[in-house]
């Protein structure tokens, strides 16, 4: 089906554009009143993602209310223990648990090698449904989380402040936690590959903590696995991968030999510096600081302001958020933060059209 | 008096030395039983902090364990706020409180603007007794809080996962942040001048939250106030100072303007391209992950090997722990790594001599 309004993918591929695309991590998600009022249908968080009419419904909401370029597919990162055999349980305003964490040889081996056309058939479905009611309108991002977030939440057994329990396996038994990784990184491909098959137009990898590791072990642990699912998705098709690992900007010329197409930026760095340093590779999205949007009207625009001006003339530019955004903010200043990124960023295409 | 072991002003200096000077943040802390023995003999951690013959007993358990080329003051970032009238209050386990968190232009006002030679005379106690004891044989280091990372506590009322509420601040309301910036600035200020009076031979500048701002607020409302600071103590004297902020390697450059002699690393970078990046400016302290602490003896010496390769030959690095160590730490552990880093790092200062 012909896509509309293409122009997430041909940022993604450095193709002009119009103006600079936009969507927002998370975009489905507690922020919107629609989101909450399904969220209450359902016993827990896992059993909205497990029900393709409802997921595809929270998907659709964030586009009835704002001119966004892209449609992420609304599901969850631990969808993939959960089909593995790890009891996840979400428990409101704490976060995941999984409660028998990985912690020996004995455990990864127990884990299913999850057939994600069966395990997961009920993503798959919420893609084809998703696609459906887009009718070609924007595109559908499909997702999953990268093999060392996965393990952290897996041997942590939920969310961590210092992943002593990991760094202890990484640092004490490194082959057990390569065991795990490899698992991982052949769930995750095969995932991906089907959420391509039911029909997503690109790729993002969630690394959310890849950045808690030195430069080194973030190259074993996390960087090489990713750069092999994007190896196998990119034998099977040409669809692009974003990756995004919170807190890398010192490694970004290292994440840029993955062939990935686009590096998602957290806050910290300026989107000008990192054009400089690795835009000639890949496109970069981001990366406004989600925090911003508790401010007034006028400081959101003029931060988007200063983001596209860093960013330059040209494409290779998706805008987003830094991180996703969180449950306090009001919509009413996500439709300020994406009218601005259009309106302000038509003068940065001229040139190219 | 002459310092019997003067490797860290050395190498702060990149002056040649023997050896790398090595010294831990946190060194006088809960991973060794002695501290937890003193620590049992007074109702609260505040306390420990007010009383100068535990707190100088405490600065000195780590020396006499391990061969550490440094001591530092045992004390707390926010004695500062306490001083300031804000009532700081240490919760076991769950990390500081501050009962009445400052949130309008009103709650800045009514902020004390101390005399560390009153306020603080405790700490400037615990330093005159500390350098009496030490009688010349490491240097000890003196600390405070960035006014960043004092202002995130203060406002945030405790630790925080997103730093929503200064951060809406910061965006929404600048100038109440910016004024409770200037009187921590002016506080701290007084406060380090103070420490250096009563005998310190170093300077540490602790900004533990200035890595979550982006790079254009993290130079307006963290280093430019730092870099105040630095500028007031080097008109009064030639003490060193060190500047850390976790999570900042995407702004080594600009951190390097500041006027600072060594930039501390958390061990997200490999220390040998910081070295390329700024090392023609500045010294490099760190950064190996604390969590190595838990591998084998042979993983922890090489890391401390890869760290000192990274680096090279020559003077201008202190070895450390990229953050504090953490209480599971076995303090064994700690004995290996000190060793190491005298022991490997004599061929890289072999040419210097």
């Amino acid at each position: 089906m012909k896509l509309i309004n293409d122009r997430l993918l041909k940022a993604l591929r450095r193709q002009p554009v119009d103006a600079t695309p936009v969507w927002i991590m998370r975009q489905a998600g507690r922020y919107l009143p629609e989101y909450r009022q399904v969220r209450s249908q359902v016993k827990n968080f896992m059993q909205l993602c497990k029900t393709p009419e409802l997921a595809c419904q929270v998907t659709l909401q964030p586009l009835a209310r704002f001119d966004l370029d892209a449609a992420i597919l609304f599901s969850d990162i631990l969808v993939i223990p959960d089909a593995m055999g790890a009891a996840v349980e979400f428990q409101e305003n704490i976060g995941p648990r999984i409660n028998q964490p990985i912690r020996s040889l004995a455990d990864v081996e127990q884990l299913h090698s999850p057939d994600p056309t069966e395990a997961l058939a009920y993503v798959l479905e919420t893609i084809e449904m998703t696609q459906h009611e887009l009718a070609g309108k924007v595109p559908l991002i499909g997702f999953a989380g990268s093999p060392w977030t996965l393990a952290c939440y897996m041997v942590e057994g939920g969310g961590s402040k210092d992943f002593a329990t990991i760094k202890h396996m990484l640092y004490s038994e490194p082959e057990i936690l390569h065991q795990l990784l490899q698992k991982l990184t052949r769930t995750v491909s095969d995932y991906l590959q089907a959420q391509i098959k039911a029909g997503v137009h690109a790729i993002m990898l969630f690394d959310t903590w890849g950045g808690v590791l030195t430069c080194r072990d973030y190259q074993q642990f996390s960087l090489d696995y990713m750069s092999q699912i994007i190896a196998t998705i990119k034998q099977a098709s040409d669809i692009p991968c974003i990756l995004f690992t919170k807190n890398s900007t010192p490694w970004l010329e290292m994440i840029a030999q993955s062939d990935c197409d686009a590096i998602s930026l957290d806050w910290t760095i300026d989107i000008g510096a990192a054009r400089k340093r690795i835009g000639e590779q890949v496109s970069l999205q981001g990366n406004m600081d989600p925090m911003v949007l508790t401010g007034s009207d006028e400081r959101i625009r003029n931060e988007v302001a200063t983001i596209l001006a860093s960013y330059g003339q040209g494409s290779g530019h998706i805008f987003n958020l830094g991180h996703g955004i969180t449950p306090q903010i009001n919509p009413e200043k996500v439709a300020v933060m994406v009218k601005a990124v259009h309106e302000l960023s038509a003068p940065y295409h001229e040139i190219n059209l």
